[in-house]
């Protein structure tokens, strides 16, 4: 389920909701023998103002480094992304990422310093350029406006459903849009960025405001999520804004400004969720929202804290209230607060009740504990009653599933 | 299997190895229904010298409050010890905890204030007194120099097996002993102290320098183990010093004092070992032994990273040798070294593979690989070639049986 938010409206087509984009998915037959769609192309009709962020990890893919350089200047006019392989830890990696870029180029006539690219997938396994060559040409000629949810498909890996979300706002009385996909599923503990992330839009900013806000935005959604705690080397989230709406260039921040970070956080905070929700194996999202915490960066490594205990998150697949864990996880946040006047609630659209106040476990009935832990959304609501500052991270539970995918990945 | 060293000889004995020392255990029927061993109690002829480490974990079990207040003076006498529940945020921990002091005080008439106390199991659950207080005078009254092995039962929770391994070597032409039992199988990511870990030694030595033995010790031992980055709030290892091997006693920090550390390395090295090896549902012990780090401190955190990763973890499980993984996992530790200069070998006493060198995926066979991962105990070798520092850590693989033991431990 979307989080809704006042005078944005969800719509459809994800990356082609906004004005001027195209984008597509084709199966290249990458990782062999695999039939599912692994090559996505995205492109705008005119050069974008675009950002990005990247992963903290030491190890970075090859397209990290060559889409880094590529955005130097801050325009970019297409994406160009494979699943099924990394390119990561590989001799010719960048050689191979640049070849992508230039291929991606010639069909679209483009420049190629304006193409964004990315890969996902297996970790120091050649990539061959051999099966991207070929479906190029293919791919740059079908593009489409309905061609979102392609692009979506093509770039997920151990993902069971598409992320794919957009929004319709107004700009100083012009119609804008904001629309995004998202891949991810393990290897989540964004930091700095996230996954594969990315975002079009057709309302007019600049692009160190959109580098600002694509940040800014990051860090209260994609920076919260965690499946199972380890950074990716591909990580990346990038925006562009082709300005085909013709609202008033966005320059500074202001009130437009404000207005199109909260339509950026309604997409990105949901695509956030929905990347949780789809962790490794998951049966049910899982929030934490923490309140009373003597500063933000406090309020956020407690919600994380709880987010990523591998213990709560088993309880959870049980739907088991098992409090003594979510207090352990809170016990080992750093941080100035006292766990003694901490206040833990359990809540889902099924009830909620409270089960830690005063440093004592209150008792509870367990077959109700049970009921709204079974929910598809659970939230333990913290209250660490020391400040004023709130954070909300998201994750999922531990399940079998989570092992046998990740024991069985590279098979 | 236990790791040998020099001038060290590993005998039977555990806790009651050291002269003076008795221990044995029984079932209290603590947690309804269980026949399992739940009560143990280890006492010495005579008063020691004390010193123990804690959990850093915020919340903190009522019986390390205790324990606390106990140990300011250094001086111990007796442990009792139950397993079942951890006597944590409890309304009434703090009064239950000085209960089974007093108990047990008074069943060998020797002083309250000379006794650690030690729960663990589950949080947040009353401990009743009344099953304690019926079986204290009989485990009292069989206490034995056999009786480390029933004490060690006594104290597992989910483990699988006991970890009970004892030393002997001389100071001064002194035969003296050390010997521990220990108990830990998940929530384990200890921080300054463990799971539970009791030391008895014979040796004679000054209750400050045996406090700086144990934290030195156990910041290279169980502070490096990682079964699943939960940190427990019941964590203590505590160790008491008869002084009847009628050694000179050590009160500098002179070669003696060395001596004696290194035998206490022996005995937690290898208990912390075994407490990986048993980490819930572990199928194999995983060693990360990494060298050529700036600072001891990068090498510490480098090694940990590795053993902690649930995606390495789950790939050991399937004998996966995802070299990808391995160096994702160095790549978000924090601190300065070069990730494109570190080197990955891969090993057992099956043949070793290098997999990783100058920034690149090494090509390996994947029969060969397999084969090498599959054994009991598996080392990930990593030499950062940034600096002369060394650490090692310790950590298991990451099975279905892990989210069993775990989203089913409270039913």
């Amino acid at each position: 389920m979307l989080v809704e938010f006042e005078d944005y409206k969800f719509i459809e087509g994800g990356i082609c909701a906004a004005k001027g984009f195209k984008a597509g998915g084709v199966n290249a037959g990458i990782k062999a023998g695999s039939t599912k769609k692994d090559l996505a192309l995205i492109s705008c009709e005119k050069k974008c103002a675009a950002a990005a962020i990247y992963t903290q990890n030491k190890v970075k893919g090859a397209p990290i480094a060559v889409t880094k350089r590529h955005l130097e200047n801050g325009v970019a006019q297409a994406v160009i992304v494979n699943s099924g392989n990394a390119n990561t830890c590989n001799e010719n990696g960048i050689e191979i990422a640049e070849k992508m870029c230039v291929l991606t180029a010639n069909a679209l006539n483009i420049d190629d310093a304006d193409i964004i690219v990315g890969s996902t997938g297996v970790i120091g396994q050649k990539l061959s350029i051999d099966p991207i060559q070929d479906k190029i040409p293919e791919l740059a000629s079908m593009l489409s406006e309905s061609g979102s949810s392609d692009a979506c498909e093509a770039i997920m890996t151990t993902d069971t459903r598409k992320k794919e979300v957009a929004v319709e706002f107004t700009l100083g009385g012009k119609t804008c849009h904001i629309g995004g996909i998202s891949k991810g599923s393990g290897m989540i503990n964004p930091n700095m960025a996230t996954m594969l992330c990315f975002i079009t839009t057709d309302a007019a900013i600049r692009a160190e405001l959109l580098q600002k806000a694509l940040k800014r935005t990051a860090d209260i959604t994609y920076n919260m999520v965690c499946v199972d705690g380890d950074t990716s080397t591909n990580d990346m989230a990038c925006i562009m804004a082709s300005g085909l709406a013709e609202n008033k260039e966005i320059t500074s921040e202001d009130g437009d400004y404000e207005t199109f970070v909260n339509g950026l956080y309604a997409v990105m905070m949901n695509l956030a969720r929905e990347t949780a929700r789809d962790g490794e194996g998951a049966t049910r999202l899982i929030e934490c929202a923490v309140k009373g915490a003597p500063s933000e960066e406090v309020a956020r490594r407690a919600a994380k804290s709880v987010i990523s205990s591998s213990l709560v998150k088993a309880a959870l697949f049980a739907a088991d209230a098992n409090c003594g864990r979510i207090l352990c996880a809170l016990g080992y946040t750093e941080g100035d607060f006292d766990i003694d006047r901490t206040e833990v609630v359990l809540l889902s659209n099924k009830g909620s009740i409270k089960v830690y106040e005063d440093g004592v476990s209150l008792p509870y009935d367990e077959d109700t504990a049970h009921d709204i832990l079974s929910a598809d959304e659970v939230t333990i609501a913290v209250d660490l009653k020391s400040g004023f500052h709130r954070a909300v991270a998201w994750g999922c539970d531990l399940t079998y599933d989570y092992v046998k995918i990740n024991a069985e990945y590279r098979s």
